[in-house]
């Protein structure tokens, strides 16, 4: 059973138990559903703003929902065909059992397919959901806060673990049903799946981006700096926008953004584990990272349970008890599995590097982006001498920051390599995806965390436009506070593990060409896991260059693409401002107008940026070959990974030596030095907020797509004309559509016409 | 005779012939020098002023040399010895003449450690000449526009053109000199001339880069901004330290950088033609890099000497009509060569691929550096909405131009790879050093064009400070903007060379492991040539990321050392402002304060910055192995090329958009739009004119060490204890010198007090 040949019956029992633990984790997301339900929506004016809020949030993802659905069934089509005129290159036991090369490509294609759209479904739903949840959580947090800092902790946190259990489920219950059918064949369905899930967290973190950049900037720009009136006032038309933003931003694209970290490792690590089945003909490597997950989701339920349900006056040190609860069960539960069911301790070596990795991550990022160390001093210090002096030194410590990161991050495939010495190339990926397994252990727990920011945000942002006694008050300003640290550690977790993942799924890229060129006659010590990737070569230094620079362009085009929304937005809002009887109060602003400017901007640069991603590793590979293809991989792996961090370290630092200013030094609030450092805050945000994470999935989306097309490649020759034309064809697609993004349409703008 | 086999006597004039063309160009400086020394240096008081920067440029000079020597000395020493315990890899004439491993081990050795001192001195020369001539030239050309815009056009540039003709002259006698004494043996040898000069030229642009921006920035933020003189206003105390940065940064800096490059693509293409030479007998691929070069230094010597000679009113016309002269006569040049010493046009296609890579490179760093086109329109008129949307303009626009400059580098090396092919491996690597070649043709109208920059700004700024009639004012302030525009120019390529030199070294290092690996008893289909760098391997990846990461930390060392430096420069100009009767003019500011301040910071990072560059690719070498480190070069060099571009392309965009607008738009000086530009400006500064510019040596350095240890380290097994220990001992002193750098010092200095 199972297409597992020589399954034990522990083994049977542990995957039917790993799938009831994805449908546990399901219910509890329902059971803390139904809980946060029954609470109070508080106030009625309060309620009142709310609904802009909700209502702006539907329309984005029902908008967002629209645009993409086609996309979606077009792709789910290509990876059928992928499969059906080229057969997959593994499925040995469908082979095995006697199956045509036609029956097994009908089959496999029709499961990648289905699994693809599922993948995207389960994506849209994490995100969809958990979005839905947080903003529904957000008004009733407000209320709760009379209750009691820990009562309002508690609610808001639950909240967020909803998204966290729905990517734990929905995460696991995917790939366990694809193993469950295909067992040892399943790799290439199981790329389907990891597929739709990238694809999609690529359109919630692009469209999402856009969206909270756009409002944030229209909304502050205009409201704070030109009129003068403070954050979420009423009267700023572009305030329920800027709320919706925190939302689509923080919420639907981080949980779609870990959903596809959590899916991509365990593709990564179960088609690794087939490898080394192949080859030690031991089930226990595929096994062992289904039960680490199971693990996992046990332990974050309990840990996430107890948070805020004790005493204590503070929020952080709740949140991290729960969290230290979890991580605890988990090593031990770790440790029994190796010592019992694997008989060895490598694998547990692996996935506690995970763990340490995680933690060395929380901590670089802490060093460089909290404002009780000296970075962030350093740089609130510059703004004596004006925002010039403060935002480089914001870049010196993005710079600093980034080399330190990638530093723990060569650590941590060193010790695969250690853990795994003498073993081989396919051991040493699995040690590092397995590595990758560890650090996502405690999803539930982070996405709890990572939530509980923007639904304190909000909670916060209501409670400021209601009136609401001051002990409330202050316990929600509390929980924000606690909010935009637990927010900066799940964004440096997100990055750490997306470079994790994209090595590991770079290292299945080469044991599936190897697969296809042993299919194809290669003997075995001229694949090319045994010739590996030779960047000494000219075409795969060439494409190494190609790769390294798409992460740039990639990054170039988000930040312009939120210049040219916010611009928009910086227009309607100056003329709302205008309207006679607004800023007394006595004419209530259009708040759907923003929403609306918002929402169009972020769905217009989906197909671009989507066409643009994907056609660039399709034209590599096709014109210079897969070892060129290879080195395209690493260049951009590399340059993602030292981008994403700068970003997202630069603009956190910014933004907090704002906040340093703001609670009194140099002058504080309205002093010169607090204007500089506006300008840092300003020139950071779109950079941690919208260019940052997108590349996490990007770099995975370029990863999945080399993978599924690195079988046809190899089998067609480069000077093919088909792949020629192809290859054309793809270039003009990507030059139209990087030029649509830059150039704001296909109309020429003026000059600086679509401006910030 | 001349260490080569099977020589013809055409090959022997020739080489002579090449040697004489050397001692030309220099006579040609020689002549030019006196030409400019023969002419008036105008009013007095003019002179009192040029006196101050004269004596502020000879003492950076002196206290420059001081603190390089001492590391000249002990590096020379180190290279001796690590050929005298070592053996050398070539010297397969030696071996043949019968030497025994010790005899070729002192010869081959001592050659080496000569011939870096030799490039050493040979770069300090054409960097202290070339900016000594500068400031002689400056002051004559101040004083000859009353005799007409193109009699001082033909003075600044033939003043330009003596670093040029320095840089053609010791660049050419140098590897003449080492290549007729070591023949067919000279890599080894040739290895120590480019180390000697990509560090004097690390240094040079390391502090030439922190000086000048020190200098700068001190002067700008409090003259300009706090106190609101105009610019090269003579109260203020810092105006001579940043006239004499002028010359330090871009006329010392890059002269240095220039002839490095210069040095070390024909270092790469000797290399690679020795290689060819063993495997195809034919001498032809060593002489044919050094006849190009010939044939470029006479094309150089006729097109210079035209530029000012006619009657044109446009200084730029007149230059670039003698950069199209000498291209012309270069091509044709080359062509001849190809037709009757070549008799083959392979060679040909890779020089002029070069020269179009030059121009390429050339038209897009104008397009996004230069006012005229949409790029800095729109980061122009981005200052509408402050400094934020400034900034994040001109970050997209840098990361656009280097996504497009990568893309030409890539396009040169496809073309090298058709170019040769079929041919393997050598052949195309040496086509991408002949490309590297074909850059560099023209570097006599290069230099010239980039020294006639800081010349013509003195010149301009000597101009401000005493009382010139209106026409002699317009004149010296045409040739300023001109020369803003030439200097981009030199730029680009020097950044475009660099990297195309660091991939040839890179083929180089490859070339020289297998040399060792075949003495060292590896069949040749083992060897590294055959096996190649293999980028899927974990640990090579390792070496990737590792190398990957260095340009950021450097660059973030590079502008932490400005930050620190200009601080002080803010304290003293600040004081001595405060100085009673100073704004009144009774008092005249002390000038040499601010110079020595700006001469110790320079002087100060030289040590910590090189231990670091010089250090981290041993220890990767040393612990990771020959592979990890070749990976680690394949990172640096990618990232390097990405950094640089962006900062030298922001920083032009930002300075450029600034010009824009005090030229009238967006209201002009003053207005808050020019207040927004400036900022920008400012932060541009660092990233162009420091850390960028730093990198081009930085890159080389790395890769020449690379070359230097591979020998060592594939004799050494990375179990050694004593590897072991030195790669310990290296750790610690990078640690200590970043630690060093990074606090401004081993005391502990409290948060922001060493700021900006």
């Amino acid at each position: 059973m199972f297409g597992i040949p020589n399954i034990t019956s522990f083994e049977v029992v542990a995957l039917w138990v790993i799938l009831a633990i994805a449908f546990v984790a399901l219910l509890y997301a329902l059971l803390l559903r139904n809980q946060i339900m029954r609470e109070d929506k508080g106030a009625k004016e309060m309620q009142s703003v709310w609904d802009g809020i909700r209502v702006g949030a539907n329309t984005y993802l029902r908008k967002q929902l629209r645009s993409i659905l086609p996309l979606i069934v077009v792709l789910a089509v290509v990876l059928f065909l992928s499969i059906y005129f080229i057969p997959p290159s593994s499925a040995a036991l469908l082979r095995f059992k006697g199956m045509t090369d036609a029956e097994i490509s009908l089959i496999v294609g029709i499961g990648r397919a289905l699994a693809f759209v599922m993948g995207a479904v389960f994506s849209l739903l994490v995100g969809q959901l958990g979005m839905r949840m947080a903003v529904q959580g957000s008004v009733r947090v407000a209320a709760a806060s009379k209750k009691g800092l820990n009562y309002a902790l508690k609610l808001a946190y639950r909240d967020g673990t909803i998204t966290g259990m729905l990517t734990n489920g929905l995460g696991l219950l995917g790939c366990m049903v694809i193993f469950m059918i295909f067992g040892i064949d399943s790799p290439d369905v199981l790329l389907g799946f990891g597929l739709g899930g990238t694809l999609l967290a690529l359109f919630m973190r692009v469209g999402g981006g856009i969206y909270t950049k756009a409002a944030d900037v229209g909304a502050d720009l205009v409201g704070k700096v030109e009129v003068g009136v403070p954050e979420d006032d009423p009267r700023n038309a572009a305030v329920v926008a800027d709320l919706v933003g925190d939302n689509v931003g923080d919420c639907a694209g981080m949980a779609a953004d870990i959903f596809e970290s959590y899916e991509v490792t365990i593709v990564a690590a179960l088609i690794l584990g087939v490898a080394l089945y192949f080859t030690t003909h031991q089930i226990e490597w595929v096994i062992f990272p289904l039960l680490v997950r199971g693990i996992g989701v046990i332990s974050s339920i309990i840990g996430t349970y107890l948070v805020g349900v004790g005493k204590e006056k503070n929020a952080m040190n709740s949140i991290n008890r729960g969290f230290y609860v979890s991580a605890v069960i988990s090593v031990i539960g770790f440790a029994l599995v190796a010592l019992f069911y694997m008989q060895e301790w490598r694998a547990f070596f692996s996935v506690s590097a995970g763990i340490l990795l995680a933690l060395a991550i929380n901590e670089i990022t802490k060093y460089f982006t909290d404002t009780r160390y000296r970075p962030v001093k350093d740089i609130a210090s510059a703004s004596k001498t004006g925002a010039a002096t403060l935002i480089l030194r914001g870049l010196v410590v993005g710079y600093e920051a980034t080399v330190w990161q990638i530093l723990a991050i060569a650590g941590a495939i060193l010790a695969a390599v250690l853990i795994y010495w003498g073993q081989g190339f396919t051991f040493t990926l699995y040690g590092v995806a397995m590595t990758g397994i560890g650090m996502l252990t405690l999803t539930g727990n982070y996405l709890g965390m990572d939530s509980f920011g923007p639904i304190s945000d909000n909670a916060n942002g209501l409670g400021e436009m209601s009136n609401m006694d001051k002990e409330s008050r202050q316990s929600l300003a509390d929980l924000d506070a606690v909010g935009n640290t637990t927010k900066a550690i799940t964004k440096g977790v997100a990055i750490g593990s997306a470079v994790i993942a994209a090595v590991a799924l770079f290292g299945s890229f080469l044991t599936s060409i190897a697969l296809v060129q042993q299919q194809m006659g290669v003997v075995s010590s001229d694949t090319i896991l045994a010739t590996g990737i030779n960047i000494a070569s000219p075409i795969i230094f060439v494409g190494l260059l190609i790769g390294g620079a798409i992460p740039w362009l990639f990054s170039a085009l988000m930040i312009n693409a939120v210049a040219k929304a916010a611009g928009l937005m910086v227009e309607e809002v100056r003329r709302q401002f205008k309207i006679p009887g607004l800023m007394e109060g006595k004419v209530k602003p259009d708040y759907e107008k923003p929403v609306a400017i918002s929402t169009i901007a972020a769905q217009r640069e989906l197909i671009t940026l989507a066409t643009f991603v994907i056609l660039t590793p399709v034209v590599t590979g096709l014109v210079l070959g897969e070892g060129a293809l290879g080195g395209f991989l690493v260049g951009a792996i590399l340059s993602s990974q030292l981008l994403a961090v700068f970003m997202a370290t630069s603009g956190g630092a910014w933004d907090n030596s704002k906040k340093t200013i703001e609670d009194g030094i140099y002058g504080g609030k309205g002093s010169e030095s607090h204007k500089a450092s506006v300008v840092g805050d300003t020139v950071g945000d779109p950079l941690k907020d919208t260019a940052g994470p997108a590349l996490n999935p990007m770099i995975k989306v370029i990863n999945m797509i080399a993978l599924i097309i690195a079988p046809i490649i190899i089998r067609v020759s480069t000077s093919n004309p088909i792949a020629i034309l192809v290859g054309i064809a793809c270039v003009v697609a990507i030059v139209l559509a990087v030029m649509y993004s830059v150039r704001g349409g296909f109309r020429r703008t003026k000059a600086g016409e679509a401006n910030f």
